[in-house]
């Protein structure tokens, strides 16, 4: 069987909290302000109460609220494939799997938190979500959330971005959402850098706090992120949960759960269902993958420090190449971030999640073995966890085991193509970041004692 | 239940052909230069054995062979959607259902076909296929199958669209298809084009006459077509075939069928399986939509003309604006054909397809709405049944009748966002040819007597 499927009824009706099982939790973030932990009143500015509870829970299943689900049974369960193509190309005794996330409609897996996230705020009463994007992919998702659920979405997206890559505007546009180039005249921070530079070109530092003070200057509006925080890495359990069911039905059980991460919520989707069966004894690896220009989990530190770039969020505990960290512009731009989820941060420093740093020249002829092959073209992201699936199949053939291999295509590539007319064209060039660079970056955060 | 999921088991393994139950046959194309019956001989230069067998079978079923059911087992069966949204968009008492066929790798229905007409020729020792493209749906849909099947792929792709689309040539040669401007330096036909002008945008009638070219001056080299003809429509059956097992789930039966036509390939696929219970009884509607500004099933004339503009094609019997129509650029590139699949034609001749020609500003109006209600953007060729499916349930609702409405989302529409930034910012128009312009092009047509 290549495609195996589950019906609507063996959709998961709750999402697994890995906070009920890790063997340490990751200490509290900090008010920026006080260096305390922050209160759960400090957030209510601008998240859902109902948001805020997850993000502390320790209870181990979370129900999916019923409009929810039935949101996601119109894309969900997706289908899980035997990479039958692929293992044959590389003639491999290895079983590759891949959960295929690209086939909601908004092409990627953040919908998976984007709904619940517009449902909560919705029975809460709130008539508007601000957030920022930079490539688009999170916007997208919230601004097609927010037309089915019936809530207004303003998104601030990088300038550059905006200006250069109009696929993904149109389409948060076609979907309803309100899409301002970042640095905006909406805002007093937007504002202020407008000032200064009327031509600046946008961080997603920048729209980060566009959108936070969008959300605190209006009581109706809250902030919405698409990746890093407990309770959206909560909601892409689901993709897991799934997984399991499948395999079970393929009778096999992975030896290695592969998944891309930037801010972690496709990796932790993945892999937390997996990892409460290593945490409970069972023996599997799970690799998070990033690309070598933005090594946060193999060359940063674990340490306290602001999750955005303008220092306007709580401290985090992660590993993070420093806040003003600026990583060059590689195609795969949804792991581009300094840091990382607190939750993948202090598993993979608990030895529970390994990580691996990989070159994009390396993850794109990955990404076209795997289109000629397999038929589908996976997003840049996604072809990250493709180079280190191929990887390791390839080792399992050197030592002739059939290990299982199940890896997460996060998203599809259609809206990346020029990326892909890069390589082809051999403009694509490989980037590692000096140590020194990181070092320099690292050595000017705050320090900050418990 | 929104989303009508069949299992691998439920995949039909026959195509059906409506040829064996027409109550009148399409008349035989005719070879160009003689005006006589084509003869299997003539088409063995450019195609395999065993579809020139399907174009003139009258056999019912027709096997589809192990190799091609793998590969449709990938991403087919298709779910079948209660558009839930869209009705209480609408506050009609219609069910509104829709076949998704953009969930496949490349976007539309054209896989259908592309993949069985790779594996004949692959079979039959064919090495390379070549084929036009306009606007590149059918150029990527066969360049995927030519990689999973192990065959070469050139596409003579329209310049203009080469030029001014970059996304579906990249498409294309990530999957491994060659991919060339039309006029190009590598066929006669192309170099005469550009010896007299070496800037020449390209037409799709040029592209064919190249790809045609190419495969007649190679011996292992073919063409392939990716509409009109009636092995192609054979392919894409199995889009009906698994309606009505869906429907038969959900306990329905169609009082409309409906589907865009450009060529008429998603609309047969969608339609021959209900339109054998018609012929033999039932009562259900098929309605085929094109765009206003290329009426040819509502305003053309039936009657023998060429497939291509530059005539080098056989004569097909068929609704026909005229050979040299040149339609207006619309965004739905896919239904600017000045011709119509015989099958099509002769069933719309018979009375046994309606047809409805619409304006493009209301097919955007609906297809917005569509994305709002429904999550998934629609291709623009798509938008045009959505709009016909809206208003018959608007119909209903004002006749107080729980009609059953079924249409066809023949593709999704990530690749012609700007089409929809044109409709959102106002800058798209309607337009209607004018009769005597059509008169004018119909009147050039050579007289056939049989």
């Amino acid at each position: 069987m290549r495609r195996i499927l589950l019906s609507e009824k063996d959709l998961p009706m709750q999402w697994y909290n890995i906070q009920a099982d890790m063997p340490k939790l990751p200490p509290p973030p900090l008010n920026p302000q006080t260096k305390k932990p922050i209160s759960a009143d400090d957030l209510k500015v601008i998240f859902p109460i109902s948001l805020i509870e997850q993000e502390i829970s320790t209870q181990r299943w979370i129900n999916i609220p019923e409009e929810v689900l039935n949101i996601y049974a119109s894309f969900r369960p997706t289908p899980l494939y035997r990479a039958i193509g692929l293992e044959k190309a590389l003639q491999t005794p290895a079983k590759i799997y891949f959960k295929h996330e690209g086939l909601g409609p908004a092409g990627s897996h953040k919908t998976n938190t984007s709904i619940p996230q517009a449902y909560y705020n919705k029975i809460e009463g709130i008539k508007r979500i601000a957030t920022e994007t930079g490539a688009g992919q999170w916007g997208s998702a919230l601004s097609l959330a927010g037309a089915l659920m019936g809530i207004e979405i303003t998104v601030y997206m990088v300038r550059v971005s905006y200006d250069q890559k109009p696929y993904r505007r149109i389409m948060m546009e076609t979907w309803g959402g309100k899409v301002y180039p970042s640095p905006s005249d909406k805002t007093e921070s937007g504002r202020r850098i407008l000032r200064e530079n009327p031509d600046h070109p946008g961080t997603l530092g920048i729209a980060i706090s566009e959108a936070v003070e969008d959300a605190a200057t209006h009581k109706d509006t809250n902030y919405a992120l698409g990746s890093v925080l407990n309770h959206v890495l909560l909601h892409q359990t689901i993709i897991g949960l799934e997984c399991k069911k499948q395999l079970e039905i393929a009778g096999d059980y992975p030896d290695i759960v592969i998944g891309c991460c930037g801010g972690g919520s496709n990796l932790g989707g993945v892999s937390f269902p997996f990892l409460y069966d290593k945490i409970h004894g069972k023996e599997v690896r799970v690799i998070a993958v990033e690309p070598s220009s933005c090594p946060t989990l193999t060359k940063g530190e674990f340490r306290y420090d602001y999750g955005d770039t303008a220092g306007l969020t709580p401290f985090l505990m992660m590993y993070t190449l420093g806040h003003d960290f600026v990583p060059p512009g590689i195609h795969a731009g949804g792991l581009r971030y300094h840091g990382d989820s607190p939750l993948v941060s202090q598993l993979c420093h608990d030895g529970l999640i390994e990580a691996v740093a990989v070159g994009q020249t390396a993850v794109f002829e990955s990404a076209i073995l795997f289109a000629r092959s397999e038929g589908i073209i996976p997003a840049p992201e996604s072809a990250h966890a493709i180079k280190v699936a191929i990887d390791e199949a390839l080792k399992a053939k050197e030592e002739g085991k059939r290990k299982v291999i199940l890896f997460n295509l996060s998203g599809i590539g259609f809206l990346d193509l020029p990326s892909y007319e890069a390589y082809l064209s051999g403009k694509l060039t490989d980037f590692e970041y000096p140590d020194e660079k990181i070092k320099e970056s690292l050595s000017q955060l705050p320090e900050i004692k418990l």
